[in-house]
């Protein structure tokens, strides 16, 4: 019998054609496809691929909490892992879905840590949204020796100025509530006019803003926003 | 007649079924894939799609410096352009691959520059080598709020020290030549036990190496190096 493999599966930042081969092709094998869906609502990766998925298919719905308390979160992947381990045990290959790349800020690694010591795991990476953007506007992300930095926008705000100061291209992802400081300290570090706001990148919906035109008072919780201090010409 | 469009190809890190599948349609569908060989050696690019280039599709070489030096580069990149710009006018479509992502540290970007406001351009996004290596080491690149850093090699090493001083993970690309040096400013900021050499990605011979077992005197040309300071259990 062939040994049942835990795939952590990339499916890209929305656009069901920015999946790759390999997950496209992993999707139509596997046993079981696993996915978490926040609080009991609707979950987007599912959302993505649910056109590739065969109809024979166990759907495996995971609870899973975005609340970052850690110990409700800590039982609910628990409880989530057992369900995966079950499949596994029993000889199923069971692929987990993870919008981008599931080693990029994702939460798929709370369900490596459980399971990738007991099992044949392979994580199959992704198109993460972040260069999904950098497209989306028609911008690079980031060129010859620029220092990249991603920084998560809950971060202190002396934190995000330390790093913004030295960085030569960035991108904040988990916006979310955060965007009203976010956008103080960009306008204050006189970097308003170099940034650009990307909602839903890639998805049916998706807007781009530059980031001096979002209207006060606005707040678009689901962005990323790319900045980018090089001027000279490419 | 259907305009034209100029497609800046993503195509992965180097398997082939890391290619999205928007990428293998267009390639499939484009009149002209054109594509870079360095001093005129074989172009990697081409050698991981060549299964899926069709036989009647016209190629384009175009016979690109990876030197930095700004001139000859220059030069290069314009009678290039004027080549694609010939196809494009003449109504074919025309798919330039880049490996990993179009607007991720690509050469694409000097294509852009000369012909993005003339013709239709499109950028198709792909997986990195940064998140394939994170996936062939087994451990998320970063997570949660930590601050990741890409830093390319050929950064002075103040610089390239103050900024793994405050990253939380990082990923030193472009280490060619550049190995020693950094190697000795790991190991002198105490971070050579959290770090790892991937050469080759996701190709046949990728190879993994901790950076505290690559023999001295060795230099992982093509590699990339990546660096996770996080102690703690995800």
């Amino acid at each position: 019998m062939v040994k049942p493999v835990f795939f952590g599966l990339g499916i890209g930042p929305g656009d069901i054609e920015l999946m790759t081969l390999k997950a496209a092709r992993i999707l139509n094998e596997a046993d079981v496809i696993a996915y978490p869906a926040a609080n009991g609502g609707e979950s987007l990766a599912r959302r993505i691929v649910g056109p590739l998925i065969p109809e024979h298919t166990t759907e495996l719905v995971l609870p899973l909490p975005m609340s970052r308390q850690r110990e409700p979160g800590r039982q609910a992947y628990d409880e989530g892992a057992a369900q995966i381990r079950d499949h596994l045990a029993a000889g199923r290959t069971v692929a987990f879905l993870c919008e981008g790349d599931p080693f990029f800020y994702g939460s798929f690694m709370y369900m490596f840590e459980r399971l990738a010591q007991d099992f044949p795991t392979e994580v199959v990476p992704g198109v993460t949204s972040m260069t999904a953007c950098a497209a989306a506007i028609g911008r690079p992300l980031a060129a010859r020796n620029d220092v990249l930095k991603i920084i998560p926008g809950p971060l202190a705000e002396e934190r995000i100025r330390a790093e913004l100061q030295t960085a030569d291209a960035a991108a904040i992802i988990k916006v979310g509530a955060h965007f009203d400081k976010l956008r103080a300290i960009l306008r204050d570090m006189g970097l308003e006019a170099r940034a650009q706001v990307i909602e839903r990148a890639t998805q049916g919906d998706q807007k781009i803003t530059p980031l001096s035109d979002v209207p006060q008072g606005e707040h678009p919780y689901f962005s990323t926003i790319l900045i980018y201090k090089g001027g000279e010409s490419w």
